[in-house]
């Protein structure tokens, strides 16, 4: 991810363009779980659109198939999983990444995950969860913040360290839970330490009773492009039989999906 | 899915905004495993859009942060995947489906998925795969033809009539195998069938060697929302013994499901 651009001030298209498309994506990110379905004033309100124009791109939309009404209410068609699939097919891990997972799975008996960086939030890409009764529920497009989980400082240690910084600089620290750090200092000793190592261990620092390890997944020319993990429970897997025990199957799945991308050895 | 609607005719917003939003969400579905990344003019030549065309949209998509470049070679952000995060998340089945699904997977030991009807194709939403070696690489988003699946057919068995024939007659029908019903009076009889047994069993109609067992959702007013399969390999699994051994699995966790969205018993 080091290469991940801010967006683009300059040179711009016309704002008004952009803004109107900015505004069709923002009515299709207004459905959730609490609104599954919406009436046009809903929408509206939402997004902070006028009813007239919440009212003209719910009807764009639903010329173009993304969006269904039974004239009242409007919801979202399985469509709109194009838009995603054409990201997550265009991901060189995708394809190759999930056997491996699974085999990994089967060999610690935890689940496993990848996920990119986005900013500050990390993005759930591939997730193959393990048949046990504690499971945590995190689907592909989840996002949780970087800092604070095993994968997200896999990731942010891949970026220069100046710019790690500034992002930890600009971002709000929040205290998840009492062994979070919540100043960039420690922060950044943790990312750097995971930098060092090769891999990271983070435990309860998000969520009481949650831990997990994870490391960075590369391309052919070395660059992080994603992390994986391996996810438990506190009371149930120590920090300690995570990292004796795990983390060398961890490392060697990782290794191996990295030179499926062109990894040199 | 009996109220999914054809996108409306009229009233149309202006058909400049509409082609201008389409064109956006062209741009996006144009990446893909075979173009994860591309130039300017290669999505140029991919969406049909004049080099300034696709210039303007990608540097829109670039300025919302869904696109990020080198300054020759554009891919998508890991922030699509919140658009189609606001439309599983807005499915009732996504929350509730998965741990019975993972249990119905313990006890079977073949793959479970859930999908929705788009049109003539069904769109997979959950996939809980079991850990063996013979597995279909389906992920969620994939699409498949609604006719010759067993989700599929059940899903088509919940639209009236008139509509189902309407739709199967202006289908292109396709073999895949030696066992594909390619016209329209036999497909037409096994989608009936599955409507009055209430679950459908497709031997090898779609692919050599998969065979599969699917049963409707059903939400409180007894619509058909989704469907729920087990899917496994002919050569392993025969359809007498899918149909006497885990049928009965499959509708208890089509029920439990069902009922968690306020199904009547």
């Amino acid at each position: 991810m080091n290469d991940q651009t801010a967006p683009a001030k300059d040179p711009k298209p016309s704002d008004s363009y952009v803004q109107s498309f900015a505004r069709g994506l923002e009515v299709i990110r207004s459905f959730s779980a609490s609104a599954p379905q919406q009436t046009l004033s809903e929408v509206a309100a939402q997004t902070g659109l006028t009813r007239a124009g919440a009212r003209r791109i719910l009807l764009t939309l639903q010329t173009l198939g993304y969006v269904e009404t039974d004239g009242r209410q409007f919801r979202l068609t399985p469509r709109i999983l194009d838009l995603g699939f054409a990201y997550l097919s265009s991901l060189p891990i995708w394809n190759l990444a999930e056997p491996v997972m699974e085999d990994l799975v089967e060999e610690v008996r935890e689940s496993s995950s990848a996920a990119v960086l986005d900013g500050l939030d990390i993005v759930y890409v591939l997730r193959v969860p393990t048949h046990k009764i504690m499971r945590t529920n995190l689907g592909v497009g989840s996002r949780l913040p970087a800092c604070w989980t095993s994968m997200g400082r896999v990731l942010l240690a891949a970026l220069p360290d100046e710019e790690l910084q500034q992002r930890l600089e600009a971002h709000t620290l929040q205290r998840w839970t009492e062994h979070t750090a919540t100043d960039v200092p420690t922060l950044l000793a943790r990312i750097r330490q995971a930098r060092q190592q090769g891999w990271c261990l983070v435990n309860q620092e998000l969520e009481e009773g949650l831990i997990s390890i994870a490391a960075p997944l590369t391309n052919r020319t070395g660059q992080t492009v994603a992390a994986l993990n391996i996810s438990g429970q506190a009371n149930r897997t120590s920090a300690e039989v995570m990292q004796e025990t795990m983390l060398p199957a961890l490392l060697k799945a990782a290794r191996t999906i990295s030179r499926m991308m062109g990894a040199p050895r």
